[in-house]
């Protein structure tokens, strides 16, 4: 199947119709971390293959991402990869250690660490494994849209500015205030390697991309808006110019929500599109959001409580994201690794039947 | 000195009067985690002990609560302590891992799980070098106050639930869903031995208490306000009791201030104190807030800023905090490890010598 016919397949799918603004029939679902441990098929095609290997093997790639629609019935692939990917693309010494994700070669927190990070290219050719896996995802996926995946550029540099993993953040909080000149180089490098990243997955196919700020939650308003959005809003050139849905998703959100929300406005996406976390209920995230459509927001902890607890649960959110103009329904946060995989499906189908019309 | 005199000195000490919404000519200041790693004297005295046995040492644990007064005048001492001593005093295995926090010998998550752990008692016996180390402790502050310490129920009950620390608390936050009152028997453990604990620094003379809940800003409004408040009334019986001063705290809070406060209410506490963390803007909190006086809010990541952006930042933080009826400064979360100590002195001259009147 040509990318051309995906696409034209795509738009009638219940995910586009949702992300665009309608309310198809059924109300569309996915889950963050989908593709990945909470699947026993995924355990296994990942034994003695590291997290990075996974994401540049197309291959393989495409096998993981699928691997959850075809369990679950979801109504989306989310393009498996991590946000360092691009990094390592672009040839940044970074690893994923086990547990402790993301570990630098070395922190980047001066001008000259800075001068040394953006000295490094990403080339178009580095980006054909993304390429080829996107292509053969979307090949398979058929009439299921693929979703692009990347990490947004305040939780990348928050990783380049620490090292690794931190609580709050402060290496590249400091560095925002004590030498802005060099954060705003840091974080628009980060910026345009990151729209590179989205742009080969939407050429390649993706028929919606979503950007996660994991980290946004750790800033104040003023920080996000002051050094953070204008980044983020680089970072989706390419999904804007291609005028496809994006959704835009960070946890501990709840101050950052319309905020968020500008950062799409200021793009120019045409069918944005915000993730909220399991902090905010739908129906607040509707009143501040007002005509974005919303995903979410099925709490992570519920997925290990008894049915009854989770089904009740799952049908507020659905009731409160009537509230928005349309909804996705996704969880809060991504799926736990030990989460039992049938409890998964058991809520496809519950939202899938639940009439919402 | 006794404890009485103690008590009637520090009734005129500016923290006390500013906890009790008065405004002090001079603003008082001190800094959550003043005494720690920062500081070289404490680095010295903590050589080849670990951090339990510093804590349940009296004269050690005096030391170092005493360190930060000396050296940096501030307004106050802090207990020296930590959120799993009164675990640790119960009987419960735990200990605290370098880098990593507290690790219990197992994770507290089934009803039986919890059966065993509410077996455990903490006696007035064990918490007599709690009492001895704050006896010693307000002999050699004189005319400074002590401020009591303790976790919040939430904070410690999901160590104990997860094992370990975790970024989203997800056994503690499934546990309150799928069995609420195994979840109820748990955290209300946890405040019963966090009111004893509280009570034993309070009847050996601090002056004040700060109960400090660190994950609590990873619930959702509606999940705090159910599962998690009642427990942290609970904790604050003695401290009502005693009619002092309570400051509550947490991070990532931005969403919780009112609930903060008004489990202070509901324990009927005679001078409520909201400690405001660095994501919310101090008059913002203030108009939250209303009557009751704010603590807070000096990002830390500022604290390795160049001096002009720091002092610009905690003029800005004095002068929002004229919004609320009173302003005890603070940061807005602990101090950084690697804060150089020469800087939290000099904020705390600024403070002292910024009229705002």
């Amino acid at each position: 199947m040509s990318t051309v016919n995906s696409l034209a397949h795509a738009g009638n799918a219940p995910l586009i119709r949702a992300m665009r603004g309608e309310r198809p029939p059924v109300t569309p679902v996915w889950f963050m971390r989908q593709a990945g441990r909470s699947l026993p098929e995924y355990r296994e095609v990942r034994q003695g293959v590291t997290m990075l290997d996974a994401c540049l093997n197309p291959e393989l790639a495409a096998t993981i991402t699928i691997q959850p629609v075809k369990r679950h019935g979801v109504d989306a692939g989310i393009f498996f990869s991590d946000i360092v990917v691009p990094l390592r693309l672009a040839g940044v010494d970074v690893d994923l250690h086990p547990g402790a994700g993301p570990v630098m070669g070395q922190p980047y927190r001066t001008a000259a660490d800075i001068d040394k990070l953006v000295a490094h290219e990403l080339t178009d050719d580095a980006l054909e494994p993304i390429r080829e896996a996107v292509r053969l995802t979307v090949e398979q996926l058929g009439r299921t849209p693929l979703i692009g995946f990347a990490g947004a550029p305040f939780t990348v540099a928050a990783y380049l500015a620490e090292g690794r993993a931190s609580r709050d953040h402060l290496a590249a909080r400091t560095l925002m205030h004590a030498d802005p000149d060099a954060w705003v180089r840091l974080v628009t490098w980060v910026a345009s390697i990151t729209d590179q990243f989205l742009g080969a997955q939407i050429g390649a196919g993706a028929q919606a991309v979503q950007l996660f700020d994991s980290w946004a939650g750790g800033l104040s308003r003023s920080d996000y808006v002051q050094y953070v959005a204008p980044a983020s809003v680089r970072a989706l050139a390419s999904a804007a110019e291609a005028g496809i849905p994006v959704v835009h998703f960070g946890t501990g959100t709840v101050h950052l929500l319309s905020a968020l929300r500008d950062v799409l406005t200021e793009a120019e996406v045409r069918f944005p599109v915000v993730g909220v976390d399991y902090l905010t209920p739908l129906d607040e995230a509707a009143g501040v959001l007002g005509a974005v459509p919303v995903q979410g927001n099925i709490d992570p902890a519920l997925l290990a409580a008894p049915w009854p607890v989770l089904e009740a649960h799952a049908r507020d959110v659905l009731r409160r994201g009537l509230a928005a103009p349309s909804h996705v329904v996704n969880l809060g946060h991504g799926v736990p690794p030990d989460t039992d995989p049938d409890v998964l499906t058991r809520l496809v189908e519950l939202v899938h039947e639940t009439k919402t019309l």
